[in-house]
């Protein structure tokens, strides 16, 4: 019985709320041995505060030693298994753009390349043309016409871009056109099963017209595919735990990744001061919220230390908001960790609240990665901390006689 | 290879005793917030002075946030995986009344309800009738032939009995009768598998004489079958791990478990110091003891933190006595918590020492939810504990060269 079956299994209806907050890349680490981690650096009294009547523990996302992207430390946040349900690339990449993508459209992730006379790629990223070079080159692909499919080409960023085809029966079991390296032709396109080979060869299709389209625009004069893709269908909250469930994201890739678990994803503004206020104006419509804060992740990818601290700081003095609400189920955690160090996401594991009047104890009184490290939660993979939320709700029946 | 094969392969003989004693419902939790749990406010001198020898952790029944029955939890305990084998509604009711269970007996629990004129149930329990009268229908209900199956029907409290149908063949995958909501009739006997075809044609012959004759007996004139099942089969201790093991246990239910996993169920009285006894006289005739104390559960369940408090400090009194035995290797631990809080079992994961002379270190000083966390054992699956115990007896060999 796997961990879904077992919330189908013993879940029960109650009047609860759960509030998941996740500080994007909220770990971090001392900029030198001995030193302290952005959280420590923090002043922070309303976390140290909630630490105090919450069990702490460090949430491990993935596996061990394993750094996540965004999209499985989403899921594992949710309760789905990262490992065992495949975000493809293309799917996140549209997730990211906020496009509508439906059921059966495949995606993928394009980059436009360079290719010299011999068809031959010089540089996969072609001089990272600007997001607005590549937002015309789009549109010119867009006007490509391949019957029996229709293509949304998206731009995304610099050389980057989305493709999605849209039509019946498209199967997304296509190999990358891109070969990992410069001096070797875009591959052809390849079905890696048989019932992909319909879409393979729309794609390859439409690839014939848009390397004619692109030749005269040197640098980006050719592009590269990766990671045909569709929506995985995940089960949806409602189903796996009867949860009606609401995200609050002002950033696009969250409410995709929301959006893909069934959750209702809620208009809000761009500061975390407006995200707060959609959580308080729909607080009494949903049983459970997903509140997420970008920033800490942003600065830590910046490798800036000092503006990680202010954004921790800065999401410290909106707690009491949060604990206004009175939540059943509080839960702070990260989907990952983004030391400034490191100027990037890493594997360690993420500092954890879990506040409940039935939460149980433990001794820790302040909210860091070292003090959580002592908590009644241990290291905890993040994949349990749904089930855990539902039993403090009340949520859960007893499994077994 | 999992985990009992491991135990299989490794086992080496050895003249050491391991001491397995179970508080059972022993983990607890604050009545208010900041306050202390049962564990906490008990004064557990011969606890915590073994606390300060011993390695401590938090042992987690079955996985975070599940509350677990009596039955998984012990699983658990004895090193099953209890999300692996299945211990049906029928043979725990059937455990708890200390009937000799045979391996082919098809067992299910019974509930007396109440039907109208139209045959629709108006009360799933009959009003609660008292166990007296209950058994007095059971008594009619035994009178019951049907060619080709002995039924017996066992009285178990107010409303509820235990059916066990035993004859050639019979298979236990059928559907209950009970369809968990008033308003509607019993539900017709339904194989869910074809080899239960004759089963569900024996059940469903003994049903029609049996609700003929109940049909007078308003309140309880009618009844619900729910959790048709059978022994198991679990592998026997002996055989996985090598041990011959005893169990000492006042309460039915646990004497029953500890024989599905081939313990000898050895005879005591109806106190903990009985119990207490039973294993003085009995420990130089075998390598393991599961020593249960069941009353810390049954204050818990009450709601009475004051009682609980009592009976853990009773405990504590006793261990001198246990440890005058030198066991090898003795763990404490419960088979889940029972907070007097929450008046029931609770997925809070359970205080657990091991000792051993060479069990390792930590600086747990004190026997309790919130030292426990800090403890060399971490968060631990309780299935982990007899590998542990195993290990610390010095009966596993090396893994690999």
């Amino acid at each position: 019985m796997d961990h879904l079956d077992l919330m189908r299994q013993l879940r029960i209806p109650a009047e609860t709320k759960i509030l998941l907050w996740v500080m994007d890349g909220l770990g971090g680490l001392p900029l030198e041995t001995g030193g302290k981690t952005e959280l420590e650096a923090a002043h922070t009294p309303n976390l140290d505060e909630l630490a105090r009547r919450s069990v702490a523990g460090l949430s491990a996302p993935i596996a061990p030693g394993i750094t996540p992207g965004s999209g499985p430390s989403h899921l594992a946040l949710f309760g789905y298994d990262p490992l065992a349900w495949d975000l493809g690339r293309g799917v996140m990449e549209v997730l990211g753009i906020d496009f509508p993508l439906e059921d059966a459209d495949v995606a993928v992730r394009g980059n436009f390349c360079t290719v010299d006379e011999a068809g031959l790629i010089t540089d996969r990223r072609a001089g990272r043309i600007s997001t607005e070079k590549s937002t015309e080159l789009c549109r010119l692909l867009q006007q490509i016409r391949v019957p029996g499919v229709e293509a949304f080409v998206l731009p995304v960023r610099e050389h980057r871009f989305a493709l999605v085809f849209r039509g019946a029966g498209l199967d997304p079991h296509i190999a990358d056109t891109d070969p990992q390296a410069v001096g070797k032709a875009p591959l052809a396109v390849r079905a890696t099963s048989p019932q992909a080979q319909p879409a393979a060869g729309l794609v390859t299709a439409w690839l014939e017209q848009a390397y004619r389209v692109l030749a005269p625009y040197h640098p980006a004069n050719s592009l590269l595919l990766r990671g045909f893709s569709r929506d995985p269908g995940l089960p949806k909250m409602a189903e796996v735990y009867g949860l009606k469930a609401a995200a609050v994201a002002s950033y696009p890739m969250y409410r995709g990744l929301a959006k893909l678990v069934g959750m209702d994803v809620l208009s809000t503004g761009p500061t975390f001061a407006d995200e707060v206020a959609t959580v308080e104006q729909n607080w009494k419509d949903y049983d459970f919220f997903y509140l997420h804060l970008k920033y800490t992740d942003s600065r830590g990818e910046d490798g800036d230390f000092d503006a990680k601290v202010k954004v921790i700081e800065q999401a410290d003095a909106m707690l009491p908001r949060l604990l206004a609400l009175k939540p059943d189920v509080l839960i702070i955690s990260g989907d990952h960790s983004s030391p400034a160090r490191l100027k990037g996401h890493s594997w360690h594991p993420v500092p954890t609240l879990l506040y409940s009047e039935v939460c149980g104890v433990d001794s820790v009184s302040v909210f860091s990665e070292r003090a959580c490290a002592g908590g009644a939660l241990g290291v905890l993979p993040a994949v349990d901390l749904m089930p855990l939320a539902m039993a403090n709700a009340g949520r859960l029946a007893k499994f077994g006689a």
